[in-house]
């Protein structure tokens, strides 16, 4: 992990940004380092879990810059984020709404909506949110229930290219908002989720771009009574700040009439590549022996699972006098690869981290 | 993890397959205790790795019972079996037949090839093995290198339910051992690979049907010409003796209209539910309320990706006063889990295991 290259994405979302509340999403890589620089930045952070609390609080964040944006928690983890001083959470239950009333009084809590998600490479499908008619619904019990409701949350799909995506959802923020304050109910925050982009082999478009068009949706749906924003990018802060150098453990044809090569490296999608599953990630490759020819390539990992090839139906290409023992690097894997490494599968060990300042 | 369900199921399958050498794929569960306890009762060792070796030798295991299976290698992590005693490697490419040669003199090799997976809930797709053609010839070579050319090897892909599942390979085997042995080159043992099903949701048919399948296609294909057989089962050992228990975090519905609920539990295909991808393997649950009233639901875990559900297309019905809080218990789940868990994602740790006598 290249730490300055941390710093210079958040800093150019916070710039292009201005006046946003940005909130690392932690998942995406919860590299102490990494926690610890964005707090020093003035960050805030988005964390799904006790542990990520308990990260962000000991590598020097604040606990009111924290939000405990996962709708499913359990209540003891939602009483030992209150005791911790965590203060703002995001639900989608009715159930979650009454336990957050319970073990965090008078919390903060934005209600997430089920939105769609057009132009993402990972759409969120069902698996958060509610209706926007429950949503409105529960941000009313919230108030009953003596928590603050402080407004409307979704997540417009991870690695949303199109600078539009938001723009669906932060009109139903908008009317659920106006609804509300009909009512007397007064939300003050939208919170935006994730979703920023990050460059992989397909570069996204400027920053700027993508806050242009939020900035201009949420003028259009929202008005003068532009509301606080809140914003949880995960990738788009850490995943150009990786590389993670791969050895070739064999290169191979499976049959004399093979057209292409299978080259193996010795790490797969159990050992921290999880986001080449169907192949929705394609990262950039660099070799030790770039600048000669090249030919057609399947890539795979190195368990006896069949599943763990990374790139087979995406075009590759890599030199043909590529042998094993080289190094293959992938570029912009700073995002969601080191956590979701397996304990031990096939008895290879986790991928390790090692931070350059 | 139940021991003495470990120990039935390989009693089961070493009295079914009488004379089969039954190395257990270590990567289903490298639990410790459940290697040692296989050791005690003689099983031998499927491993894919250094780590794996290690394991073994640890628990008891002899290396002359180890087989190195992985046709994916390092030079030095064969060196370092060979240091170890590990004499038996399964190759399906002519720069690992070289290696093997140059790091292991003298060991004895199997050759992997490329099968058709009908049958199989798992299939293995094209990473592994090679055509027939192309084993043969290295078969040939690994006999000129100095290595002892002990067979043909496959897999026939994992949780194979069709009993006839492994014919057209030992087929395509008996071809090359025949032709093989015009030449003068004696192979003498055939690896049926791994596959043997366990039982989930749907129970495979009776050990003994594929036992009795199994020998009638050595029988056919080999004549009288019996070879020695290995076979590597992973999940048919281990699987029915893990249960793990889970908590439900959250009972939820999107929307007034939904007709299913959204049973959260604190086990995703982050914590060790890896197997739940595309919905292969269903689990069956119990839970703490069951005996009343049921429901269709969607199965989802604890982690903040849109990939985490469980069971969306697969029916599944749970008890309709089920709350946040109860047990349920996934049953069957000795296989491809814990060693599957992520280190860290989203804060969660991983999947623990705990062994009972």
């Amino acid at each position: 992990m290249d730490l300055p290259t941390v710093r210079d994405r958040f800093t150019a979302l916070r710039d292009a940004l201005p006046g946003v509340g940005i909130f690392y999403a932690v998942k995406a890589n919860p590299t102490p380092e990494v926690v610890e620089l964005l707090a020093q930045q003035g960050c805030r952070f988005d964390v799904a879990s006790p542990n990520e609390i308990d990260l962000c609080l000991d590598r020097g964040a604040r606990p009111e810059t924290i939000s405990y944006s996962n709708p499913i928690k359990k209540a003891r983890d939602i009483a030992y984020a209150y005791e911790r001083g965590v203060r703002l959470f995001v639900s989608d239950s009715e159930h979650d709404v009454r336990t957050v009333a319970e073990h965090a009084p008078g919390a903060r809590v934005m209600l997430r909506i089920l939105v769609a998600a057009n132009g993402s490479t990972y759409p969120f499908g069902k698996k958060f949110g509610c209706t926007p008619e429950m949503a409105t619904d529960l941000l009313r019990l919230a108030a009953e229930l003596g928590l603050v409701p402080l407004g409307v949350a979704f997540h417009a799909g991870s690695q949303q290219l199109d600078p539009n995506g938001w723009d669906a959802a932060i009109a139903d923020a908008a009317l659920i908002t106006a609804k509300l304050r009909a009512e007397g109910v007064e939300l003050t925050t939208v919170n935006l989720g994730g979703g920023l982009p990050a460059g992989y082999r397909e570069q996204p478009r400027p920053v700027a771009d993508y806050a242009a068009a939020i900035t201009a949706s949420l003028r259009r749906h929202f008005g003068d009574a532009a509301p606080e924003v809140m914003i949880e990018p995960g990738r788009a802060i850490v995943a150009e700040a990786g590389l993670i150098r791969s050895e070739v453990v064999l290169v191979a044809k499976k049959s004399y009439a093979d057209e292409h090569r299978w080259v193996f490296l010795d790490i797969g999608r159990y050992g921290g590549l999880a986001e080449t599953e169907g192949e929705a990630i394609a990262y950039p490759l660099r070799t030790d022996k770039d600048g000669g020819p090249v030919g057609p390539v399947v890539i795979a990992g190195p368990t006896c699972d069949a599943d763990d090839v990374l790139y087979q139906s995406t075009h590759y290409e890599l030199p043909l006098d590529l042998r094993a023992g080289d190094h293959v690097d992938l570029i912009g894997t700073g995002a969601y690869t080191s956590s979701y490494s397996s304990v031990a599968f096939n008895g290879f060990p986790p991928l390790a981290t090692y931070c350059v300042r």
